[in-house]
């Protein structure tokens, strides 16, 4: 993943038309764009290898399962071209390792959730999130996943993890503040149904290439 | 899922062929089949759809995302015709209740994971495990899931749920013993490669009926 406005597309769509459309007409304004498992599962595997082939890959499995069958999911994403993985934390470290390793082997990225921005989140997850942070880094991730919408959360997990790096969900939809979330340390945010679901979809990834801009300068 | 005799094949596969022909080979000697995500992202939810029309088929996906991700998760998979989906509690009541709504809608069950028996279990899960076994009953899940590893968690997880139903993978491969998880309080046992991995598949699911046969009498 090559740094050039810190953004990251999620595409949040169904269809494989619609998420080849998306992307070819807004992989310029991107870094990477992130797919989830409800795209996976109705156009198949084939999209991550159609996907990767114009821009760099997160595939955003919440991976959360024993070591071996981690290791298998993040075979099958990888091998068909994603450049970068998210798991889950909370299975504990061997099956941590296991997604760490098969991406390195691959020369890919593994990200960690450390905590959601879903109100369930706070049942287990968020009393949880510096020990799963730690737990990415001592596991080899190259970074974590922090919600943009509480800034005081990525500068406490930016001290756990030092220049590890942050990618950041929450901007837009639900209310994060892009400048906020990257000076308290996020690297990327992850943004999607703001962009693509406004009449104007590249309009809406300048401006906020522009905010992203903004933030740099003031800093 | 009809209860025959207490047996549910893990499908641990990749290949779509392979899937298919034990499926055929051993249809007739487990209640329900469980498929997980490295087949199905190898072979395309096309193989729920293949194995449905031939048995019960429970989808073992640990889904662990938001409760918007959970249910388009759900609803692919159960649309392609799965009989039950596993979901893990931690990402916390929204998201387990999402699970659960779209089970219903489908007249589905939902088991949710409340323990594993990999060694990183341990770290995060384990003590939480009562938690997420009240939290499957609150949520409106059909029942758990229990390693038979450890009968005296089998135990406890009982005393927590009531009738909702306990399926208990580990028998076998991992030691677990048949009659002792049933006698705990296992609805259903999950067996796998100690099964179809053996010389002769038929003739071990046959051994495994009989233990359970066996464990009713005494019982």
């Amino acid at each position: 993943m090559n740094k050039k406005n810190s953004l990251i597309l999620a595409l949040d769509v169904l269809s494989r038309d619609k998420a080849l459309e998306l992307t070819e007409q807004l992989v310029d304004h991107f870094d990477a764009i992130k797919v989830g498992y409800p795209l996976i599962l109705h156009a198949g595997l084939g999209i991550v290898e159609e996907i990767s082939s114009i821009s760099p890959v997160i595939a955003d499995l919440k991976i959360a399962d024993t070591p071996n069958t981690n290791r298998l999911i993040c075979e099958a994403v990888l091998g068909a071209g994603a450049d970068a993985i998210i798991a889950q934390a909370f299975p504990g470290k061997d099956s941590l390792v296991a997604c760490a390793d098969c991406a390195e082997s691959f020369g890919a990225d593994l990200f960690v959730v450390t905590e959601m921005s879903h109100p369930g989140a706070e049942q287990f997850m968020a009393p949880l999130a510096e020990r799963m942070a730690r737990l990415a880094v001592e596991s080899g991730a190259s970074g974590v996943v922090a919600p943009a919408t509480r800034p005081e959360r990525i500068r406490m997990i930016r001290s756990i993890i030092g220049d590890k790096l942050i990618i950041s969900p929450g901007v837009g939809a639900q209310g994060g503040s892009a400048g906020e979330a990257l000076q308290a340390g996020a690297d990327y945010l992850i943004v999607g149904r703001s962009v693509y679901g406004s009449a104007d979809p590249v309009a809406q990834a300048k401006e906020l290439a522009a905010q992203v801009e903004q933030s740099r300068r003031s800093n």
